[in-house]
This record gives structure tokens, C-alpha cells and sequence, in this order.
């Protein structure tokens, strides 16, 4: 008898019959006698199809009026999916109301299509859950201070859900999705990956950030703050599996840290081959070089991911930097014709053929050699290490894509990653 | 220089490349130094699409709680319309933004799936008018008094329009349509048919409710009651016909009485072949009959067009009425089982292939006659009449549906309207 958020990805709403399957696990849990908040994402591929008529009206560069309009045009996917959800519901006996952000009401800031939530009215949510209603409440989006529909990006619903069970206290966030957890690495390079039964918030934190397209990491940010006991598990187990299964299964991302004492030093392997590496030779090593460079990147709307200096000799450093590999040309071109002249750098050279491979371990905090062994492990493959960044409980590297599988897989072994999780 | 309402019906904006027409069009009357209000349906196909998928997961019989979630799904088909038209006339180089219903707000009652119009809040139009901007409103829908979507049904964005127009105190309402105006009757059934330059308000609604489908019936009301100048008009000519022959083409529904003086006696021929008639034979005449038989037939939420009833002999008098075809049966069961046995009436007979044929004209107020003439050519061709009913402007016949086309073929050509109207 508590509070409880699901959320279902674009999959998991893919169909109507879809739909009907996820109506009848919701029913299942409400019949327990929980109160049920539901928070999906569009039908798939219905925001490419929407976003797809925008570009075909409106070729041009996004301005902030566009982007408006684009918000306006997005947001009606979810608003078709709560309320499909809520006649599946009705028609499973279930009383149920469907609320899209601007309804809630769900407040965000006016930056459109990557909007940020301020604050969430829980106050009709509640009278709602009170008269013994599901509710059912748009994904992705809400409404700004001036009655201007927003959206939160893409992967936005996952920090819909989570928002939600924030501000309604919820007992736990449900996250169902067309996986069945978090794993140890990506079970389609390492068959032997494992998947977690749980997982810290920070590790969730940096293996989001770094490619694992599980949960989007804003959700997870919020999850942190707010102290959300966020699940991930699969949609496509049987709608009516015991209760008592379905709320053990998948992976929890714990926020005590005791909880995680006894777990191995590297809980995962993440990789990203969705990147290209950057480097301005021989940089006049001076303050304020590398806000000239990527100050210049930024105002272009390009992203930059990795970012390497070392020492310098003779008064000149190489600087690199990795961008997502859609924006290296347009990366290259900038440095070659706008930042390296007026610098006077020296060459500017690139290689859209990178991956970069992380591992990730609360466990790292507190044990010496993690990355030492890292780079053993790849040596001992013959692979040679590009570019290296780290953080407390990451250590990533950047190397050359052909080798992305056998790094990982070798990683993967040399931390014992196969083994049965302590818990 | 004035404030004209554009209302384009969901054929205009049936595809991507249609919506750039409609905003070429529409800058061009901006760019003539009109504020623009515009209202377009959703794309053409997109609301049964929605519809059709409500009705997979929901397949059962509507209740006031299922429709609040069809007119939230519904309700994103022009959403979506009026984005992209705001970002297609952004893309022309206009300034414009789009509002939903509910951001205007227009206010309706809480009728889920046939709401009415409340009141519309002209503020926030008029400062984005004010600012320079194209506004687009959604059509076909607005908000009740609980914060809930409402649409207004089939056809409702005429009558969002027009309710805009009224609100705005606008110039001129102009209802871009697949057609390029009304006509005399349908060019399909007779080929010498003939634009109408003019229509009286009266007449307009006579054809309306007479099944021609150029505009929806509540839109004429609105525009009758609010005294606000209407055209319908083809959205098929070229987008850059100069504006002083767009203006004036198409047809505009007057309210003066004096521009009709002059006008032929009958105006047009309209049809309908989508009804049945069921008679219950020998019900006892006596107070309370009428209401016990239609009584029965509202509650069962069929709805009931043309009513007959005779004088009676020896207390026993036929009852007659029209349904729409899809009821036919249904409504056959209903006077067979539960109306005529209590009532103690003799058999219930019907024919569902029936078609109504009605000569509408405002002229008829003052001209006697016009009925018998309209009798003697139907008698002349050798069409029997099963039934009649008449107002101040309009008369009309139940006729064997095989006879259809050969009656509003004699009548037109009986009335002369095949000649040049009379301004």
C-alpha cells in the first residue's frame, strides 16, 4: 500500500495491443491496493514523425521562436499516449484520468526543447490518487512561467517520472523499458555480462553519461537529489507476474552507501563509439588558450566531451578534445580556418575513427591500482591508449574504434565482472 | 488594414507541401497590412487516425469519462496543424505563433466530444496581433471550467473561427475549403449548378442542416448570432491571386435583408440520401404520444430529423420520422419492442431507402406558391412524395431514393437556377 510511479518507454507504448499489456500491469499494482501514478513516453517513433514534419516546413537553423513551435508540435505525442493509456485502463474496470504537464501543473523553464523542471503542483495529482483515480501524466514536457508548452529533451520522460515521484514522495520510481536492467557492460559485445541488482547513484550517474542508454541522465540527477528509489526493469516480462517479483527484479540504484561496501571495485565497462577526437599542435601554452578554443566550439553549439592539455615544452602544449562524430567536420573546419590563426597554433589534426571505454566503480574511491590494472589489460591486448581522463569513480580511455570490442571484453574479464555480484 | 480571420479546413492542410501554400497565402495577406488571426484543422486523415486507435484499446460504448480522453487525444491533431503553420509562415520570414485552446483560453462547457463555446479572452491574441505576429488557434477546440480539453465535434473548427472572428470583432471571417463556394445544389448531381455570389444567413443554415457539408451548422448560428461576415472560398487557386479578386470570390453569407431582395425566390436545391424513415401505424391519438414514442428514441440517443403527423381517424393517427441510416435497425428493435407494445399501436413499417430533397429560399416568405410548384414538377416527372415538411424558407420532400438525382435535377432547373443570380 504505497505510492508508486511507473514509467514506459516509446517500446513499451509502441502499439495499441502494447498499450493494453501495459494497462494491465498497472491494473495489477493498483489492484494491490497502491496508488498509481503513470508516466509514459510517446508511441515509438511518433516524435521522429512529428519532429520530421517540423523539418519539412522549416528546413532552417532552429531559432528560439522555432524551437517554441517545435515544443508545441512535440508534446502532442505524449498527450496521445496518456490518453490512450487512460481508455485502456477504463476499459480494464480501472478508474483513470490522463493530465498533460501544462495540466498538472509541471513548471519548467522556457528554454524549449531542453526545458528544465522548477517545480511540480502535486495538489491535483493527489485529489486525483484520493478519489481512487490512476493517473496518467505526460512525459517529457511542461509549461513555462508565460503558458508556453516546453519539452525536457529527449529521454525526457525518464526525469518526468522521476519529478513526479519526487514531488509526490513517491515509495519508489519504476522505470520500464525494453531492457531488463543495468548491466555490466553491453551484453551484444560480452555475452557473459551481468546484469546488476543494484547499482550506485553515481556509478548510474557516469555509465549514463557515458553512452548506456538506459536511463537519460538528467532522471538520474534528479533521482540523486531528490532521493528517488529509482528501478529499472523490463516491460516485456508477463504483465501478470507476481508483484512481489516484479518489485525485486531488474536493478535498483541505491543511494546508501553502506549498501554497496562489499561490491566489487568495478562495477561495469561502458563505451561510446559516437565520438571523434580533436587536437590544436604546438598551442602557445598561455591563461585563457583554452577558454579561446573552446569558447569558440561552444558558440558553434558543438558539444565537447573528453577534454586532454598536458604539460607543455618549449612554451607550446597540444590540446585535444573529443565532439560527438556528426559535428568533427564542422569541428575541423572551425579550428583549421577560425580558432588555429589567430592563435598561431600550430597543425590541426583529427580522427573520427575513436571509442572511448570506461570503467566505472564506486569501489575505485577507495582502491589503488584500478587504473594502473586498466591499462595493463590493454597493453597486454597490444591496444594503444590515445587520450585518458578520469574522475573518483572513472576511468576512461580513448582509443582506436576497431579495437572498442576486444577492450571491453578484455576489461570485462580482467575485473571479474562475470562473477555473481556481491551484494 | 483590418483584422481578418483565415480558417483553413484539414484538405488545405493535408500535407506538408499544403501547409507552405496555406502560409504563402496567408503572408501575403499579412504582408498587405491585414492582422491575421488563422485557424486550421488537423492534417486531413489525422483525426480518424487517432480516433481509430482510441477505439482499439477502448472498443467499448463511450462514457463521459472516455470521452474526456478521446477529446485529449483528438485534441493534438491540430496542435500539431497549427506548429507547423506557425513555423512554415516563420520559414516565409513572418513573425507568428501558434496557441492551443486551452493557452487563449477558449472556454467551453464540459460536453466531452461536443462541447459548446463559452467565451474566448481576446488579451492575449491581441498583444501578440499588437506585437506584429500571425497568431494560429487550434480549431475544434478549448477548455472547461475544470481545466480539462474539450472539443467541440465534427467539423468544430468552423465554428472556432467564427467564435475567434466574433471575439476579435473581426472584419471578415474567410473559410478556405476544398470547394469554392455554395452552390445552387450539388455540380456532381446536376452539371449547370451555379455559385452562389451571395446567401443569406437563413438559407446558409437551411443548407447546412440539409446535409451540404460546406460549412458545420454551429458555425453558421455563431457567425448569425454575432453578426459576423463570412466567406467560404476555394484554398485551391494559387496562392498569389491578388487579393482584391480573392476578396470577393467564393461565397458570402449576408445578414442584411435588403442585398436579398432582388434574389430569385428559391436559392438552392439541397439533399440528403443518409436517412431512413420508420412510421408506427395506428397509435392511439391522445396527449403525451409524441413524447412517448420520441422519448424513447432520444434516450437511446438516436437522433431524429424530419417528424410527421397527420390528422387522425377514429382515434388513431400514423406516426412518421426520419433517422440517420446507421440507426435504421436499431431503431426498428426499439419501436418493435419497447415503444409500440404498450402504446397498443398497430406494425411498425420503415424504409431505409429514402432520400429528403428541400428547396431552400428566403424569397419564399413572400412568395406564395413556391411549395405547389415544387410538388407539381416532382409530379410531373412521376415522383411519388411519402412525406412533407416546411418552414418559413425551406420545404421539404421524403422521396424514393432511387429518384434522387432525377428530382433535384427538375427542381433546379424548375426554379431557374441555372441563370445568373440576381444581385
Amino acid at each position: 500500500m504505497a505510492l508508486i510511479v511507473h514509467k514506459y518507454g516509446g517500446t513499451s507504448m509502441g502499439s495499441t495491443e502494447r498499450i493494453r499489456q501495459v494497462a494491465k500491469r498497472v491494473a495489477k499494482w493498483a489492484r494491490a491496493g497502491h496508488q498509481m501514478v503513470v508516466v509514459p513516453s510517446a508511441m515509438s517513433g511518433e516524435t521522429n514523425r512529428l519532429l520530421g514534419l517540423a523539418k519539412e516546413v522549416s528546413p532552417e537553423k532552429a531559432t528560439a521562436q522555432t524551437m517554441r513551435e517545435l515544443d508545441m508540435i512535440a508534446a502532442t505525442g505524449e498527450q496521445v499516449s496518456v490518453g490512450l493509456l487512460s481508455l485502456a485502463l477504463q476499459a480494464e474496470g480501472l478508474p483513470a484520468v490522463s493530465y498533460s504537464g501544462w495540466q498538472v501543473p509541471i513548471k519548467t523553464d522556457s528554454a524549449y526543447t531542453k526545458a528544465r523542471i522548477a517545480s511540480i503542483d502535486d495538489a491535483r495529482v493527489r485529489a486525483e490518487l484520493a478519489a481512487g483515480k490512476v493517473v496518467i501524466i505526460t512525459g517529457f514536457q511542461g509549461i513555462d512561467g508565460d503558458g508556453h508548452i516546453t519539452t525536457l529533451g529527449r529521454g525526457g520522460s525518464d526525469t518526468s517520472a522521476v519529478a513526479v515521484a519526487a514531488a509526490m514522495k513517491a515509495a519508489e520510481c519504476l522505470i520500464y523499458t525494453d531492457v531488463d536492467g543495468v548491466y555490466t557492460t553491453d551484453p551484444r559485445i560480452v555475452p557473459e555480462a551481468r546484469r546488476l541488482a543494484t547499482v550506485s547513484f553515481e556509478e548510474m550517474l557516469e555509465m549514463a553519461s557515458l553512452g548506456s542508454k538506459v536511463l537519460q541522465i538528467r532522471s538520474v540527477e534528479f533521482a540523486g537529489k531528490y532521493r528517488v528509489p529509482l528501478r529499472v526493469l523490463s516491460s516485456f516480462t508477463p504483465w501478470d507476474n507476481p508483484i512481489a517479483e516484479e518489485s525485486v527484479s531488474g536493478t535498483l540504484i541505491t543511494f546508501e552507501e553502506g549498501l554497496n561496501m562489499e561490491q566489487a571495485v568495478v562495477s561495469g565497462i561502458a563505451f561510446n563509439r559516437d565520438e571523434a577526437k580533436v587536437t590544436l599542435m604546438r598551442v602557445p601554452d598561455k591563461p585563457g588558450i583554452a577558454y579561446q578554443i573552446l569558447g569558440a566550439v561552444a558558440e558553434a553549439n558543438i558539444d565537447v566531451d573528453v577534454i586532454v592539455q598536458n604539460v607543455s615544452h618549449d612554451g607550446k602544449t597540444d590540446f585535444s578534445f573529443t565532439v560527438h562524430r556528426n559535428d568533427y567536420a564542422r569541428t575541423m573546419d572551425l579550428l583549421k580556418t577560425q580558432v588555429a590563426p589567430p592563435l598561431g597554433a600550430g597543425e590541426v589534426i583529427g580522427d573520427p575513427k575513436i571509442c572511448k571505454v570506461s570503467i566505472v566503480g564506486i569501489g575505485m574511491r577507495s582502491h589503488a591500482g584500478v587504473a594502473a590494472k586498466m591499462f595493463r589489460t590493454l597493453s597486454e591486448e597490444g591496444i594503444n591508449i590515445q587520450m585518458i581522463t578520469t574522475s573518483e569513480i572513472k576511468t576512461s580511455v580513448v582509443i582506436d574504434e576497431k579495437y572498442m570490442e576486444l577492450a571491453v571484453r578484455a576489461l570485462h574479464r580482467a575485473f571479474d565482472l562475470e562473477a555473481p555480484q556481491a551484494v
